[in-house]
Order: structure tokens, then C-alpha cells, then sequence
């Protein structure tokens, strides 16, 4: 009964197969320029429906931090959801990667980061340069923290308001596989034809082994970035292991299909835990995580039966949340990996 | 026929075992709480013979950067060969990683940096703080990018002056594993024994697909480590891969045998090479790689006839080292994939 | 009727004379070794009745930030209020200085950063290192950005706990002078004696040129200051500049003389305004800043009228502040410089 | 008898009487926007015969290495003269401000960076992007660090090459307005119409006081400057310091006459030293520094006397120059300040 994070799980058998087959495979050339790099790049493109530039990575962080510092110089600000994990869970990254650059981080009422939010931060962003900093991008994480996923008029609206003042428009697709199962789109449709400039597209959370990428749809921002990416320490000698990764992940949207695994998982779970009458979901579960409010007791007895998952931080909570005495925020994360068995454990322990 | 890197060639069997069955094993923590990143940190400290603090990377690069952070401030320098990969092939990235201390590369007449060309450098530096920028710590490179091999008391003698001097000593072991082979020498004579306070432990270049190690034996400068592998978005989070492949590279000292393999194919290649009238070696061969001066036709013959190696840096040649009207260095490296026929192979090209 | 900011006001004779006799005196040692440095540190020393470290530089963003990178690491936070000058307007300086690490502004109800708000905020600070960021240091502003004094137990109230945590205490004083006249205290009952480790120290905004100066009343935090200095490009060469500057501001309190006039043209300006009847106070005045909330028409009458005074940011309002259509918050900001004659006329004009 | 350094010296009348008058003057806009900035500006659009754009600092440091930072990325190298200021006396101020760009020292036979010096670096510039850093400027110190003049003909040879490789040429010119009195040619022949990209303009070390300017011939490179500026705590409040004193100090080229003052003195030294047995000079004499090689207890017993001089390194003698035992290299810094007489008085004693 692991719900502790889908980056606890293990690898698919067929990206493990086509890792195992590019690391068998003898001599290959180094630092993205071997052929499974360079099929996966065309596969992204392919998958996006339109020309990309894909730089291979092994976190999320590098992923993030490395796309952000492609979009706002060292003395500019990235606007992006309070709850960001780009700016709560990543460390100084985003500070380190941009020489300095800062996040706005912004609560809003719907959990998301909307055109009506960005709206409002913008008027209120003091403007007195070079006293004060300008806004260069806009951070979204989809599907976001709170599990909650942007609708692709959302996504859409949030990249018109941003272009029209400057901005450019990063995603956070740490989990973008169960968005794009969730909402039943191309990958297209909620991305580089809704506006975004610069997606870090993940694939360890649903199936893969360490394997992230930065997507440039807007190719002029891909300029320099060998050289951000080299500097970071993040070219890998034998990018293969990459490279490889990504087309198996790709291929057949194997990924997606995955991760809309991981998303059915987590709907079962979000019934048997709404069923019990202490818990209460704190967001609407649209993708691969439930974010839900229990006592204290509970949730310990939970894990000592064997269940992971981890108490969260009440700031995740939706404004105006009130949580009573003794309760606390738990969030379980389903993974490709997680089974129908392992909620109905759940279900039974609940209802002891 | 390739001799173009050791980053080039594939994975070792018994470590694509290794991570097959990691990455097969279910659910296991992450950001290097796994338990094989634990049990590689217990194999570590066996193999050295004291306790170490090992934080376990995928790239070069970050081992060596994020070992530099943890000794220099960002006004001080670390001292360094004029060919070491950390000046010579890692972008700026040790003034990223550091804040933006300096790199003091010295060129040698030995090819190595000695305790007296130490002992000289540190005479020379201007000391008028805070003007000028005091020296924090030393690093070499072992075995050394032109393919020689420090000895024992080489290293020591090193240490001993550094230590005394305040400097921190920093192992850039990439290819530490030939240097052992080498030297047949335990792994603890030639690193913590000899004084190295931080070693850069590399296993990609001897079988392993992307593993590095910052090794510490000095624990306290370990310290905040952490911190720094996260900012810098090198805490990978199914960190399974890394500890995986360290377990499988050091049982049995399968690494230094897979390096002795190597170190013993240069042998054959440079007596191949030295052979050829045409053909003059730079540098004697002690580990894995092999730099030959030829005339710039030759290598073009050899290149179209499928042997793949390089043409190097002038600047890499020794101190006094005439080049002729017409040559050029060129760099063959030897790998645990290299093998006899190859070597046959370029004898019989430059028999024609 | 310049209330436009107190650096627009020009130098104080006695302090122009300082300078005038220092630049004339012929040679002097420089980068902080001349006699008026020394001295200077002395009479602060004295001033704050205890040793102390002084380094003494050009601008205030150059003393918060170069304080702040003393305090926290690049993967740690330092606690502000939402409207610190630090958060507010100098642009990325303290993310530049510290080398990434980040502020986390905070919004209270009083307007001041009090040790019950910092009780709260590290309550809901998230704690999972190293994915999140510690808190090093707390930075407060006296007098405040706002034009509040924070009383000598405020000050100490925050300090306790602050350490209590081990955060260090920064304080903001580029407008000290006029917290102490207001308070009418000895500088170091509420710097030293209230529990401040670092204080930024301005007399540029009461009566001196550009003379700012970091002041270590916790002497260890002062290590490698000088390194910081310089590689700032901060260390003044003739530094005489700045020495002879502190030492005609400290000499006779005549630095707090000017402020505790400022202080009284400010309560005088804010009766005037207050006694309009479409002006309201947003904040008490307690020091030298009147903040007012006045129809944008009628500051428009009053610029032109040749009154200097700024439209300010809305987001300075005390919370639940409501503006109501038309109206916007202004900034006045009284000088040593600033005379009741220029009260007066404001008066009339109001008045008309 | 101070020939320590030229920022040793006080400060001139007529500069002293401009920032007497400045800051008596009451109010005035400040960061910049006050009058005597943009008088100053117009004065060296007039001085240099072109538009440009020009920031006012306080050091020489903050000039150069703010100069940098808007011409190389944090991944490039500025090439430099193994001897510049920049890279022996200015910490790593050129890592902090750049984001972590490299300078790559040469060193000279001449004492110069010359074209055909620039030549052979680039030549020999390993070139493996992103793995190497690729040059993005030039720097040289105009008059030099050992007091050598470079010819209007030397510098436009090595712009022509420079930006014939696509490099930018900056020109550390602390010491300009020595190399302009010694040239005997306009400010513009030897900076903007010689192909100086941008230029550090030091007026602190003839006979002003703290004042030093970044002046941009190619105003492209002046984009976003205004924010490094900012950020890096450089930004004065009152700044109509830093204009009054370039105001005076460009009027009727009353820095360049003090310069040419400060050149006569240091001939006259030179003559006096060269004359003694046991003195050799290192270097022609060509502005307003002398470097002499003298026995150890000469240099002492001159010290004694109460001659100020600086004991020199070693390195910064000509390449091949012989140093015999017990002799050292020592510095001697002609001023506005200085006059005939301490000449005299060195004589005096170097007769005895």
C-alpha cells in the first residue's frame, strides 16, 4: 500500500527493456548526440505536433530551474503558484540556476494559477525599475500539486495574458502525463497550441527511471542552453540512458497510458476514502493524487498497517480550508505501479 | 576500432544487472535514502578502509564542481594542472558551483602537479588579501588526463604540503579505477591514506552508464553537502539507479578489473603506434589513454578506416614538445570494451 | 516643497566641512585604513557602548545585502516584512549578494514584523530538508518603510525568539536616527541591548552624503566581511570619504539631531494633512514618513502646486485598509533639510 | 615622499569645490537622475566626440567588473594581460559580477596585450563547445599596470582583431587620462575611435575622490546595464557626488593636466632612480608609475627614511628579467599630489 509518491515506484518493463538494450548496445556517441537522443527529440516533435528543441535530463529540478533560467535574467521574477513545487520543494534552485532571479509565488482561491490571478499580480507588481523587479515568465504546473488539472481554455487564456504583457509561459510537466490521460487531449493541445514557451516534461513519475526534458516550443529560447545545461553539470557522458528512456516512454503514449493508470487508481482511492465518515478531500481529485483531511489517529494508524503516505503541509490547503482540532492534511499519490488491490487494503483497513 | 572516449562505450554486464533488478524491485525510497545508495556507502567505506560520507551523482562535471564548493569560498582558488578537465572541459562550471572562486591552472614540466610545483606556485601568489585571492585547495586528476599516474608518495608529498598550507587536496578520480589498476595499490594508499581530503569517484568511464561519487573522508566537509546536490538539481529521486550501479562496480573490484583491462589494451595500442616511424608518443602510457604525434594525413587515413580517436590540444603536448611542420596530437582511449582485435586492427591499417 | 524622499536632500554643513577637511588633508592610507575610518569605528563602538565591527560603504542595498550574505547561506531564507525595502526596492541585490538565498516577506497586521508574527511564520515554514528552505536570519527596518518605530521590547521580543531558533537579527536602519530620536532612547538600548547581531546603518537619509555602514555587534558574524567588501567592488579607496562623513554624524548626535528635526516637520505635515477633509492617515506617524490617502485629483493639484510627494503602492495599506474609488496612498517623506515654512505652504494649499 | 599610490592622494581643489557646491546645493533628484549626471554625461559625449552612454560609480572595481558582466555570459572568457588589475587585485569580482565567466590571463613579451598576443590565444583556445568557453571580450589597462602607454595604432590593431572574431574590447582606463597626457592625442583617437567598446573612466587616482565611470561607445551593450547596476548596491542615492566631481574633473581637461603633472613627476623619479648603481628599471617609464629592481636593504633604508613605496611581485617583471639575489621589484606612483621636491628629497637620500 505505497501512496507515498509516484517517484517511490519502480521502472516499466519496457523503458527497463529499452534501457537495457541502449546500455548493451556497444560503443554510442557521448553528450546527446547518440541516435536514441536524437529519435526521442524527433518523437517529441512528432508527439507536439510541431518542430521542438528537447535537452535531456535526470531531475525535475535541473528540468525546472534550467527552463527558468532561459526565460528571466538575474534581476526579473517568475510569477508562479504559492504552492509551486518549483518554490517549495526544489531549495534555492530556481535563485541558483538564474543567477539570481526570484519567484512570486501567488495563493489563489482555485488552486490553480489563472489569467484572472495573473491579472490581479501584475497590476499590483510595484513598477519602479531598476528599483523593482519585472515579471519575465509565468510558472504552471500541470497537472498541479493539488492534483487539480488546467483545462485547456485555462492553459489558454493564462499564455494570451502572459504574451500580451512579455511574459513567456513555462509548464511544470512533472506529471503532465496524467493531465494529458485526464483531460483526454493530444499532448499538443495542452501545450505548445495553448502557449506554452518552455515545458519540463517529465517521465520518472509515471514509468521511467530518471528521465526529464526540457521542451522548447518557442526555439529561439534554446539558444545558449547547451551551455546552461553543460555548466550545471547536467550533460551526461552516456545520455543513452536518456535518450532510450524517452522513446520507449513515448512510444505508443505508453507514458500517458500509465499515467492514466496511476489517475483510475486514484479516483478508487478517493471513494474509499470519502466513504469513511473523518475524512474529507480537501481538493477535487482530477489526476494522479488525493490530498485528503483526516485525524491525526487515522492517519497513524494508516501507516502503522502499512500504509504510505505523508502528512502535508496545511499552507497546500484551499483558502478558507478549516481544519478542525486534530486534523491534518495527508496526501496519497498513485502511481503506474500502484493496483486495485492495494485499495481495497486500504478500504478494509478503514472499515475496521 | 574506437578510441575516441571511455564515455562511449556501453555498460558492463554484471552492472546492467545491477540496475535491471533495482529498477525491477518495486517500490523503494528516494533522493538517495534507497537502500542500495546505502549499502554502495557501507562498500565504500569498506574499500577505503575508513568511514566516508558518499553523495552519488550522474555526471563528472557536478562530482567535481560540488567537491570544490564544499572547500573554496567564492574569493579563494583552488589550484589545478593546466589540462585539468576541470579547466580545460567543464565550461564554467566550477565557478558556478562555487559562487565564483577561481581556478589557478599551472602548467608543469612533468605533467603532474608536484609538491614543488605546489611549493612554487604558492610563492608566487600574490598575497595581499583582500585584494588578491588566497588558495583554498589543490586538485589533481588521477590518473591524469594525459594518462599518466601519480604514485603513493607523489600524492602524499602533495597533501602533506597542501595540509600545511591550510589547502584542502581534491582527487579527480574519473579514472581512479586505472590508476589503482596501475598502481596495484589497495583503493585507500593512493586516496584517503595518501591524504586526499574529497575524491571525485568516477564509474562511467570503467563500465558503469552514469555513476559518480563524491567520496569524503574528511566528514566534516561534508557539511551542508546536501544542500548543495539539491540546489544544483543533482539529487536524483529514484536514486535506486546510482547506489545500484556503485554496489555492482565495486563487488569484486569488478571496476578496477574492467580499468586493468583497459590499462593493459593502451600498452598494446601505444607499442602499436610507437612502432610506426611516423609516430611519436607525447606522454609515457601508465593508464588507459595513449597520445600519439602524427602527421595530420596519417590520422586522416586511420580516421576514414574506421579508427575513431582525436585530435587534441596542442597545449596538451609536454613542455618543449616540438611539434613538426604537419603533426598533430591525437588521443587514443583504451576502455573495458576495448579489445585485442582492435588494437590488431590498427597495426595492420598502419602496416599498409 | 520637496517631501519627495530624504536622499534628495542635500549634505549637512557640518559634514560637508568633514569631507571638505579630509579631501584637503593631503595623503592618506586607503580601503579603509585611514584615521577617519578608524575613528569612525570607534565613536561607533562608543555610540553602541560595546566593540564593534564597522565596514563602511556607499549605498544602503550594498549594507542590507552584503549583511545578509554574512547571515544566510545560498539555501536559506530570510524572514522580512512584505514591505521591506530589502523585499521591495533593491531590485534582485539580495538574492546577488547571498548568492541565491531567498526572502520570505510576510504580511502582518500591525505593520511590523513582530515576534508573534514570526512565531507564526516558522510555524507554517515547511521543514524537509534539503527539498526546503531553512530560515537564517530575520531582517527588520527601524524606522519601518511604513514610518513605524518598533518599541525597544518589540525589538527584544523578536531577537529572543529569533535566537531562541538560531536565526540571527538583521536590522534595517537606514532611518535608525529617527527611530531613536522618536523613541528618545541611547542608539544601544534598542540595536545592541534589544538583541540586533548586524545592523545596517544610514546617515545618507539624515544629513550625510553617501554614507552607509554595516555594524557587527555579534563580532564572529564578521569573518570574511572585508572579502565580501571588495569582491562587491565596495571597498572605496578613498575611503575618507566615508569615514570622515560618520564620524561629523556621530560627533554630538548630530546625525539623530537632523532626524528628530525630520521627525517634527513630519508630525507637523501630517496634522495639516490629516486636518483635510478628504485626506485620511494610513499609518500612525511616528517618525519621518507621512503616509496618506488622498483623491488622485487632489495630488495632482498638489504636484503641480509644486509639492513633491509620491502615489505609492497600494499593497503598502494596512491590511483591511479600504481605498475607496479615486483615492490612492502618498508617500511624504520629511528631511533634516524639510522646514516648517514648507509646512506651511502645503497647508495653504490645502486650505485654498 | 608618498609614492604609495595615486589613490592616496587628497582630492583637488576644483573638484573639491564642485562637491562642496553639489551637495550644498538643497534638494536634487537622486540615483542618477540629478542634473550634475546628465551634465557629466553631455561633457563626455563631448570629451569622446560621440554619443555615449555613462553610470557613475564609486570604484574601479564595480567599474570593470560591471563593464564585464555586459559583454560576457557567465559560460564565456574575457581575455586579459596576465598583469591586469582585474586579475590579480580584484578578488573575484569578475566571477561575482559576470555570474561565474572566466578571464583568461596572458602573458605578454611587451608588457602589453597586443594583436598578435590575442592572435596566438585564440589560436591555441581549445574549441569543443559546450565543453570549452568560448572568448566574448577583451580588456586592457590604458596606461597599463606597469605603467606602459599602449600607441592609438596598438589599440586599433587589437580592436580590428577582436571584433573580427566577434570580440567586444573594454579598456580599464584608472589610469586613462595618464595615457592621454602622455599620448598627447584627444580622449576619443585613443578609446572610442581606436574601437573601444566600453570603458571603466577613473577619476579617483588623478585628483578626484571617489568617482569612476563606466562609459559605453557602443550603447547597445548599455541594454539592462541600469539594473546590474542597481542590483549590485552601485546605485548612489545622492549621485550628484559622483557628476559634480566629473563635471570638474573633464572641464577644461583638468584631470588629464593633473595626469600629465603626475607623468613629469614620475620621469624625474625615473632619472633619479635609474642613476643610482644599484637600481635598475623594470620597465620604460611612460606614465605615471615607476617600477625599479633594488637590493632588500635599499628599499629598506628608503622606507625608513619615510619614502613610500611598495615592494612589488615578482611576476610583474618583464619575461626573462633577472632578479639577483637579495633584489626585489618596487613600485612608485607619481600623483597630482606629488611635486619636484619629494623627488628631490629621494635623490637626496639615494646620494648618501
Amino acid at each position: 500500500m505505497n501512496f507515498g509518491s509516484d517517484n517511490q515506484a519502480g521502472v516499466s518493463a519496457p523503458i527497463l527493456d529499452a534501457i537495457t538494450e541502449a546500455c548493451a548496445s556497444g560503443v554510442a556517441s557521448s553528450y546527446g548526440n547518440d541516435v536514441w537522443c536524437q529519435r526521442a527529440e524527433q518523437q517529441l516533435a512528432d508527439w507536439f505536433g510541431q518542430p521542438v528543441r528537447a535537452f535531456f535530463l535526470t531531475t525535475g529540478t535541473a528540468a525546472n530551474c534550467l527552463a527558468l533560467s532561459a526565460l528571466a535574467q538575474p534581476w526579473q521574477a517568475v510569477i508562479c503558484h504559492a504552492q509551486a513545487h518549483l518554490a517549495t520543494d526544489e531549495s534555492s534552485a530556481p535563485e541558483f540556476f538564474t543567477g539570481g532571479a526570484r519567484l512570486l509565488p501567488v495563493q489563489t482561491a482555485s488552486g490553480k494559477l489563472l489569467a484572472k490571478d495573473l491579472e490581479r499580480t501584475l497590476a499590483q507588481l510595484p513598477s519602479a525599475p531598476p528599483h523593482t523587479l519585472s515579471a519575465a515568465a509565468v510558472s504552471i504546473t500541470q497537472s498541479a500539486e493539488n492534483g487539480l488539472v488546467y483545462s485547456i481554455d485555462e492553459v489558454s487564456a493564462l499564455s494570451a495574458l502572459a504574451h500580451q504583457h512579455g511574459l513567456h509561459l513555462h509548464m511544470d510537466g512533472a506529471r503532465l502525463a496524467n493531465a494529458i490521460a485526464a483531460l483526454g487531449c493530444s499532448p499538443a493541445r495542452i501545450t505548445a497550441q495553448a502557449g506554452v514557451d518552455v515545458l519540463s516534461l517529465g517521465a520518472s513519475k509515471s514509468g521511467a527511471l530518471n528521465a526529464e526534458a526540457v521542451v522548447f516550443f518557442n526555439l529561439e529560447l534554446a539558444r545558449h542552453f547547451e551551455h546552461r545545461v553543460k555548466r550545471a553539470g547536467h550533460m551526461a557522458s552516456k545520455s543513452r540512458l536518456l535518450g532510450a528512456q524517452f522513446c520507449a516512454w513515448l512510444q505508443n503514449d505508453h507514458g500517458v497510458a500509465m499515467a492514466a493508470h496511476a489517475n483510475a487508481v486514484a479516483q478508487q482511492l478517493a471513494q474509499v476514502l470519502q466513504a469513511h465518515p473523518s475524512i474529507r478531500l480537501a481538493w477535487p481529485v482530477q489526476a494522479s493524487q488525493v490530498f485528503a483531511v483526516m485525524p491525526t489517529a487515522l492517519l497513524a494508524q494508516l501507516n502503522e498497517a502499512g500504509v504510505q503516505c505523508y502528512d502535508w503541509y496545511p499552507s497546500s490547503l484551499p483558502p478558507g480550508f478549516e481544519l478542525h482540532e486534530g486534523e491534518l492534511p495527508v496526501r496519497f499519490v498513485a502511481s503506474w505501479a500502484s493496483d486495485a488491490a492495494e485499495v481495497q487494503a486500504v478500504a478494509t483497513l478503514l472499515q475496521r
